[in-house]
């Protein structure tokens, strides 16, 4: 997209960027959850870092399908939203003394990502179903579940264990 | 917070970081909703874009009450995921040429926001109880209430009409 050029002139343009920039965001998160998970000391916080790594690398995947599906090229446009996110992880996550509360603050981190996710997720799916193209829609619904079920997960390991232990 | 000196030592210490992240969102978020109300055409969008901007003063105003109930000073700091997603959200916006397009692509933009806000309360929820904090907790929970309420209508209002105007 060019600087004051104006080249979304329709949804399906709006769509097609959205796209872009959300395979870019996948990407990052790709490059950023191995190092959150090498952070966490609670077993099970890393292992759920590990196992959305896996969801994230299949959702890149999806993605180029989704792609592949429209007759289009698969593309990154840059994300400053998801690079604000992933910036702020690391300032704050580095300021942390006790790894305890460097636990709190990781799922924090995590959960800051996860929502912007959804809500990109959840209007590209509006959109694909705008557009007629149900196929698509039940692609990116799939992949806006996981990261729903991701969110939930870790409130429940917040609430349930990690922030009990970082107030200890 | 000092660069490399870890002064993020307890839960407490990252619940008042955090809270100073998300007052500083807010007070960003003050000075972006009269632009987007401005650029939205949907007489109902606009509405809502005015409404949720009194809305987010009075969230401004709760979390200095936070801070006196805390009894600490209220003060910000820099927050590079909320810069990232106005930044994100003013290129996007910048870059649609159709009226009900822009309208499709604000409320993605507002929700990135909003979600954005509902993950960092959520937290900042949870911390709060989990310190015992109940007063603190219930005037945290509000404005997520409110967050989540917003972040509703406009997918009530996208997948209701805004979208279909943008298809058509």
């Amino acid at each position: 997209m060019g600087l004051f050029t104006k080249d979304i002139k329709t949804i399906n343009d709006l769509f097609l960027h959205q796209l872009q920039d959300i395979y870019y965001a996948e990407q990052q998160l790709v490059k950023a959850l191995p190092k959150m998970a090498e952070k966490s000391t609670d077993k099970q916080l890393k292992q759920d870092f590990l196992f959305h790594l896996d969801e994230t690398k299949g959702h890149v995947k999806r993605l180029e399908q989704v792609f592949e599906t429209l007759g289009t090229k698969a593309k990154a446009v840059d994300c400053p939203a998801i690079d604000g996110i992933i910036e702020e992880a690391n300032e704050v996550t580095g300021e942390v003394a006790d790894k305890d509360v460097l636990d709190a603050a990781l799922i924090n981190a995590a959960q800051a990502a996860e929502h912007y996710e959804i809500a990109r997720y959840g209007s590209l799916v509006s959109w694909a179903r705008q557009l007629g193209r149900s196929d698509v829609a039940g692609l990116l619904q799939k992949t806006l579940d996981e990261e729903k079920t991701t969110d939930r997960k870790l409130t429940t390991l917040a609430e349930g264990r990690v922030n009990m232990r970082a107030a200890s």
